[in-house]
């Protein structure tokens, strides 16, 4: 799957992935408003509004990017209706030929680990047959508890041919709290990404491997030290846009052929039409805002290489 | 809803919590079966052949312990027709008056860990009324990501009266890969356990907080300088039974008046039929296994005091 990331990345000559986060302030009205009134102000309205929503953004830029990234929190929040809109959201997108980022920073032990690695990147095994619950194409996942957490995964990545990216450096204000606390030298992200580096070399694809890492798009010093730590990894970088990074701080997550790295916008794609820079798409515009923000972003980012 | 559980593990003198992690590995072959004819071979068959399953062992269990575990994973992994499981096993625990800690090891940046803690301990807000989705009173969270990832789940715990346990040593073979680095001196747990300590003196019940800890039984050793490191968190501790914790290594989690810990036991109850030790209950009666399995687990724990 790593192979056909990189693949896609280049037919797009877009290093983006759209994060489909939606919620209830980001959805336009008239979509929330129509669905509550034909399901009812519940979860069930909820979850048709967040289907019918992803499906027009996904409708409109589904030719420009490689990747969506669901952020599942998202969902589980409206409980079993709001995973229900994730799952039809994952088999959308997958349908029209994008490549699914499941954000789910899943980790445990062994056997707990083996079965998020089960329900999101393969299937279940009922009597011999395959039965499949998520089936993202990636993961991300969280190393706190060690290789226990992330072998089964990792396991599972082998077999399906999938990928996951592991919580490095993430793009929060306080990520530095641990990740940053230095061992033996050295900040324990990057005691993290040389885990990563030496987990992924025994997965590899083409020429990247099928264990990735996340590091945010706020830090772009340590992007840079982090990308030679892991010169095999791709990196997914969240924090673009709305969280502060900019295209000139991406420069070092990249590689000279800009490859390497894949960058995240979640609220400044899927909210595009509450900005003041597209306010003229309107509400009713807002999958034609969100079409825009994205050529606006592929523009950005491809103006450092 | 921490007193509520200090309270109810006075009252069954248990301070045990029973993992509700259901496979078909450790499920009766009967109750398989009888599902998988009536709703098929497939995650919908499965699905209530967990509910079936666990229903049985909490009937069985309910007057004796205070709580129950369910791992969420093991449901994630039949997909939406596993959650749909997990959701039933809480609300008929719930029903039966137990406490559920969902075992969602959950943890992202501020905005995503909120809609986790709404997804699993409060309820989402459509257009000014409150629609629950999972609705567990407890649940275990990843520290990885600092304070921004923690103080959305303590907000809505104190808002809605409900905790957390937030992993600090975990029990698995590998979790010193990061954990037991040291950091000025001190392993990365020791620095989460006072982070802990710290977050739960803003949020207290009458005699622990809404702030507790996990930390393997695995690691008693851990274990001791963790309790006095965090006085007053409610230390989750898993790893007895199955994974190799004894009685004897639980001593140092529990404060001097045998409060302050609650011991997570899953396989060693809930396929206690498949151990040799309670082989005469037979599969079908799996549930009296359970129930002769917490018992001799309660006197076992009950024995170091």
């Amino acid at each position: 799957m790593i192979n056909q990331l990189v693949k896609r990345i280049k037919e797009t000559n877009a290093p983006i992935v759209v994060g489909l986060d939606p919620t209830l302030k980001l959805m336009p009205n008239f979509i929330k408003e129509k669905n509550f009134k034909e399901y009812g102000e519940n979860l069930l309205g909820a979850s048709k509004a967040i289907i019918e929503y992803n499906k027009g953004i996904v409708d409109a830029i589904a030719d420009l990017v490689p990747c969506v990234k669901p952020q599942i929190a998202m969902y589980e929040s409206f409980g079993i209706e709001g995973l229900i809109a994730f799952k039809e959201t994952v088999d959308y997108c997958k349908k029209k030929g994008l490549l699914v980022i499941g954000d789910i920073k899943r980790g445990d032990i062994g056997s707990t680990s083996e079965a998020y690695a089960i329900g999101h990147l393969s299937g279940v095994e009922i009597n011999g047959k395959k039965q499949e619950g998520f089936n993202e194409d990636f993961a991300t996942v969280n190393p706190y508890l060690g290789i226990d957490g992330i072998k089964p995964f990792m396991d599972v990545c082998q077999k399906e041919k999938k990928g996951i990216f592991v919580l490095v450096k993430t793009s929060n204000p306080s990520s530095g709290e641990f990740q940053d606390r230095l061992i033996d030298g050295k900040p324990l992200y990057e005691h993290v990404a040389m885990k990563v580096a030496e987990w992924g070399d025994s997965l590899m694809g083409d020429s990247y491997s099928y264990v990735g890492a996340v590091v945010g798009a706020t830090y772009p010093e340590m992007g840079k030290a982090l990308r030679s730590v892991m010169p095999k990894a791709y990196i997914l970088v969240p924090g673009y846009g709305a969280q502060g990074g900019t295209a000139d701080g991406l420069r070092p997550f990249f590689n000279a052929d800009g490859l390497g790295a894949i960058v995240n916008s979640s609220r400044g794609i899927i909210a595009a039409y509450q900005n003041e820079k597209y306010a003229k798409f309107g509400e009713a515009g807002y999958a034609d805002a969100a079409r825009q923000a994205v050529l606006d972003m592929k523009a950005d980012i491809n103006s450092i290489f």
